[in-house]
């Protein structure tokens, strides 16, 4: 009875917190039930770090290419699905996203450590696949604010990365969700309701 | 000096085994050191069993398609730097990969564990982008045969996979490599040094 006692509590805090806050927040650390497709993603989103981030590459031909990057939704726990990056000209990435806008962020749960023994590749092991255009953001705008805080809280050692290198906040304006949580395909999901996701379980507050 | 002499008699061992087989081969599974390119980018390879795989969607309007996928370059530790896929055309990334090929596959050490509290975008925890064409394999091929011993011998689920998904073996044909696993930007790495690293302190044998 006293767990349970505690779980209402929380739950209420969470609750009365949620409405201090007009945005989606991920409260919740726990992984969604798989049959919520928007929790399941921004959960995904929230718990990694890092994933693949994709753009065309002028410089080979067109062809997609895929870079390892560092990336965060929001401060710990309180993502908001939108991606941002910090990056560099230096890099191929940034300088392709300059001359060609489209993108797509792909992200694994195996790396999260709770696929168990499952193959990195089995359907059950969720994935996502966020496609969009990677855009830079004004330095003086409240958003790359956001980013700055939203990447250093997650990736401390950002902050010294070197003034020379010139790195810039991106965001990805997702139009696009692929997610793969279950067997039975892709698992239909709008940008509306990944950004909107519906409150259960006290996992989302809005 | 038990040890010293454990280690060349060991050594020896993989210097004659090496000469049995005309194709390098990685036996050690100790992270090279990262002056050898060739070398740091075999063993990221041969290391690791996913990565995400790059197609161009031309259902997304061309955008470049990052898809999680499970990859094997030979029997584990003999890797021979070729990656391998298992695919179905219920997936976009074989769909995409049969209308265009031009593709790539991202790899990073970060999931292997051995980047320690670095950052997944410190340069000095290695990532590798392998770009060229995701070409479909003829099944009855001598290819497709080592395909399949790759593939089911570092991810034996895959065995069981419907078989009426109709999976197929493909493979990336490399045309160029973006590897860092520095400071100082991506280390100049040829595709014929890729796929024949010189042999030293007995990582490789050819």
């Amino acid at each position: 009875m006293e767990t349970k006692g505690h779980v209402y509590v929380v739950s209420m805090l969470l609750f009365f917190v949620g409405f201090q806050d007009s945005e989606a927040r991920l409260l919740s650390i726990s992984k969604p039930d798989p049959v919520n497709a928007a929790a399941s993603a921004r959960w995904l989103v929230s718990q990694n770090s890092w994933g693949v981030l994709n753009t065309v590459s002028s410089e080979l031909g067109g062809a997609p290419f895929g870079n390892v990057v560092s990336f965060s939704d929001g401060l710990p726990n309180k993502g908001r699905g939108i991606p941002y990056f910090y990056l560099t000209t230096l890099d191929p990435t940034a300088k392709n996203a300059l001359k060609d806008k489209r993108s797509s962020l792909t992200v694994s749960e195996y790396p999260i450590g709770t696929c168990g023994k499952k193959d990195p590749e089995n359907p059950t092991c969720s994935k996502i696949t966020l496609t969009g255009k990677l855009v830079l953001l004004d330095i003086n705008s409240k958003e790359a604010r956001f980013a700055q805080n939203a990447l250093f809280s997650k990736h401390p050692e950002m902050e010294g990365w070197p003034k020379s290198h010139n790195f810039q906040f991106f965001k990805l304006e997702i139009e696009d969700i692929f997610l793969i949580n279950e067997f039975g395909g892709p698992k239909p999901l709008t940008v509306d309701q990944y950004l909107h996701p519906k409150m259960n379980n006290f996992a989302f507050i809005m």
